[in-house]
């Protein structure tokens, strides 16, 4: 078929069918979309070497019905004794709930879901509905021997909600999901881990109405999956969210955090500074179910003030001057931006085409000016907080992105981006359809390692031909920021992907960098840990472990 | 006899005699002294109904040469093998020793060696040139299960440095304190733990010079024990310096460290962000030595602007209008002061006799403004970073304090602390040489408990007649602060002290404070922290020690 400049591919808009498989993987509501702009769909085809005719007919949607052939271990005594704890309505153990309730966002396994493949599932899900039901769930399951799994939001993409031993998945987001006080003078809110981002934020920026405070709050935590994500996954996975360089990771916005654990329960110290140390409640965060079930958090909050927002965007000519700026500004002792993203030049260059400024006046004004083709590089930023702090951070900002020749784009580039924050993760699906695959890795790193890093990761990666891989650093500390990488490829096989993907992760320690900045470790890296941690500091989480 | 309005107590001004007692127990430099001004001799004398005749003859100085009846356990054999690893010059068996590296700056221990009475000391004490030396010490001592004791600065007011089983005492400071690298790029210094405050900062406002740098920088962490303090003791007991609202505590400002322990070495990862959780490198914040010897440390350090300082004072009407105004000022998202000090009412009556403003004409302006004696309170700050960072953190505080009907004092109040900032121990040898006892505990504290702690504390130590109580706050967090309480009293028995001093703690706990802000455990607190984490969260630390 010739090519043919008009045609678009039908990208989906159905809502995956009922118990699918698809609607296992999918991300977000099933209700919404993002489809790959149309500069995009040019660039697909280009890249892969695709044509019109490649996106007629999509593949392995997943559209069937789950249907596993594994049987529940568990007694029908031991079932009966969890509805009897959590109450009938809240225990299920159908073939769709063991699949939807162990499944995450991970590549893996949206590639074998689509192939109707299901690695592992838990023999019951249970949603608990308080800490109580969770406690006898544990004491129980203990004495039984029943190994226990978590599910918050399901939106894991290392393979941390699989399950390889059955056992029980507790649903945290069904019922343990609210905001139960918001501490004015602490600025603090006692929350359910179980809460999503949208539910928790909005509670908090209408404060005065539904908690009688003087002021409106923000959580500060906004990361890619805020939507799908609960509070409680954000801290056991160590999360960070978009405007953390301002806010802090998820790491060090809890104050305090209760457990269940087979060793008993415990709510953590809640004192904003003390030297009784070690600090359990630092010990317990990233411990990503290991150590016990948390229960209920007492997070940090922060005044709600979007009036104040100041937005910038600047292009420079070069990755180098783009990080020399970006070290330059958080070294600056000027306070911090909030949102603080510089892309690289693939990244610039497909970023231009995906948040629709490529073809657009700024787009040309920034090609007269000399800023080259895969040599520019993008900085979007925001800075917040009290009105003339922001204002005073915007300004050090631009006073230092001038000093390394970089051109301004005004905020607007930062407001497009703005609107779209949230909806990448859903072209994901259009892409997966027509067998392009998507996914990111990502690594914290220390400034004097971060262009090895870069040029080690990125030369993997594109050693594989017609390979597109982006790169940005988005979380930014005194000390260092990470390295976010986004690979887009002709799919393959599940075993030969999980080679190459493997082979990113080699690159990244080979090149010094962390296995994970805010993805967590889950069963993907968990085999990496090891040789990452060393065989010392691997006996303490290990005895950490057992003694849970 | 008959008071004498000119009267002076002849202070001490003598070094104290070699090998003695005092010298062990006297704070800081043999040749430095502060003496209580006029105006607080007058104040001891009224409060505890003294004379100055009382003053006439020093009581207890310990000037006894040291002489303990305490025969080193060790055989010979295991001594030439510690002479051996560790050379002839840096091992040490002798009774002056073994007193001086075991005894810290607690009272108690000041009691009891001005009566020549040593608790505990340890068999032998070794000065460890390099890690490779700890570690041979390290396996030897695991192999012929020989307890190990660190000594960095000797500064502890918790008998952190108590022996209560012998063994080998480790002194970090006389070899293992240098500043070993910079690195400008990530903003880190590589350092050993035993160097002191004041050769770390020098080393780095000095580092264009002596390490060949772009930048001079700063530490960031100044406590009271600065000058006799070490860079990894502050660590291991997570201290935290006067400007610590501004650059952290200790917990906050260290990468990464390097442990040598008996269940193996290793270096913590030195990621700025990174999500492998749990993190070791916190988990080992604060442990103490319990979990291993501390034998390098990566530190953050901060850019040095000592030009940008913003110096501010101000006097409220009350504690309440103080407190208040922290709050907002801690909450207010416009950055942070640097020191930041609120004084109780009775703290701010000592304040200002022992800083000299009492009778000056700052003073008579505040009478005459109408802020009264023993409800009034001082507040002391400055703003630090970039230039007009630290103006504006200064505008927006004065904006505060006006705004809670406070009245300016300048920056001049605040120059006149920091002038003594690190002097104030050194007053503890001259009262006590007279019988009169001067001591401190601190406790960490969430704002909606600050009052209740503050009354709670402060109503225990005033119900004994004749003690002054003076408290303040100075470091800040969003959610809380400390409370630091200085109490001075005449000397008892030290049985009866220890009493009065635990029920001190009991009130703490009562009250709902943490039992250490940033003093540390030691084996003062010790007791109390099963009661303070629970048995659960005691047993994580407990399987952690084990584990090491």
């Amino acid at each position: 078929m010739p090519s043919d400049n008009t045609f678009q591919p039908d990208w989906s808009e159905k809502p995956p069918k009922k118990e699918s498989y698809r609607s296992v993987f999918k991300w977000g509501s099933p209700y919404e979309f993002k489809h790959p702009s149309s500069a995009w769909y040019t660039m697909l085809k280009e890249k892969f070497n695709l044509k019109d005719s490649d996106f007629k007919k999509p593949r392995l949607e997943g559209n069937e019905k789950v249907e596993i052939d594994r049987e529940v271990q568990l007694s029908k005594a031991r079932i009966n004794k969890f509805i009897k704890i959590a109450g009938k309505k809240n225990v299920a153990t159908d073939d769709y709930s063991r699949v939807k309730y162990s499944q995450g966002k991970t590549v893996d396994e949206a590639m074998e879901l689509r192939r109707n493949i299901v690695r592992n599932v838990p023999d019951i899900v249970i949603h608990p509905k308080n800490k109580k039901i969770v406690k006898q769930i544990v004491t129980y399951c203990n004495t039984q021997k029943i190994p226990i799994y978590i599910f918050g939001g399901g939106s894991s993409v290392t393979l941390g909600l699989q399950t390889p031993e059955a056992g029980v998945m507790l649903v945290m987001s069904t019922h343990m999901n609210k905001l139960l006080e918001i501490n004015e003078l602490n600025q603090t809110a006692r929350v359910q881990p179980g809460m999503f981002g949208p539910a928790y934020e909005e509670d908090l920026n209408n404060a005065p109405d539904r908690f009688d405070t003087d002021l409106a709050y923000t959580c500060g935590h906004f990361p890619q999956s805020f939507e799908y994500s609960t509070v409680g996954g954000w801290v056991v996975t160590l999360g960070s969210g978009q405007a953390s360089t301002y806010y802090g990771d998820a790491y060090d916005i809890v104050l305090s955090q209760e457990y269940v654990t087979p060793a008993g329960s415990f709510k953590t110290l809640d004192f904003p500074g003390t030297a009784t140390g070690p600090k359990i409640n630092d010990i317990m965060k990233g411990s990503e179910g290991s150590f016990g079930i948390l229960v209920e958090l007492t997070m940090k909050i922060f005044r709600h003030t979007p009036q104040n927002r100041q937005r910038f965007a600047f292009m420079f000519h070069c990755w180098d001057d783009a990080a020399d700026a970006a070290r330059e500004v958080i070294q600056g002792e000027f306070g911090r931006p909030a949102i603080f993203r510089i892309s690289d030049p693939e990244e610039t260059e497909v970023g231009l085409k995906l948040f629709g400024i490529h073809g657009t006046p700024i787009d040309s004004l920034v090609n007269l000016r000399g800023f080259k083709s895969m040599e520019r590089c993008m900085f979007i930023g925001t800075a917040e907080g009290e009105k003339g702090y922001a204002k005073h951070v915007k300004d050090q900002v631009s006073r230092i992105c001038k000093k390394h020749r970089a051109m301004t784009l005004t905020g607007f580039a930062t407001m497009l981006w703005e609107k779209t924050r949230y909806k990448e993760p859903y072209m994901r699906e259009d892409l997966m359809d027509y067998g392009v695959i998507i996914d990111t890795v990502e690594s914290g790193v220390t400034w004097d390692n971060l262009h090895r890093l870069h040029q080690g990761v990125r030369s993997y990666i594109k050693k594989r031909p017609q390979t597109i891989c982006m790169s940005h650093a988005s979380h930014f500390y005194p000390q260092g920021t990470n390295l976010y990488f986004i690979f887009i490829l002709k799919a393959m096989e599940l075993k030969e992907y999980r080679k190459f993907h493997d082979g990113i992760l080699k690159a990244i320690l080979e090149n010094g960098g962390s296995i994970s900045h805010h993805h967590g470790v889950g069963k993907l890296f968990a085999p990496l840990m090891k040789k990452h941690l060393g065989k010392e500091q691997m006996a303490v989480l290990n005895a950490l472990k057992k003694s849970f």
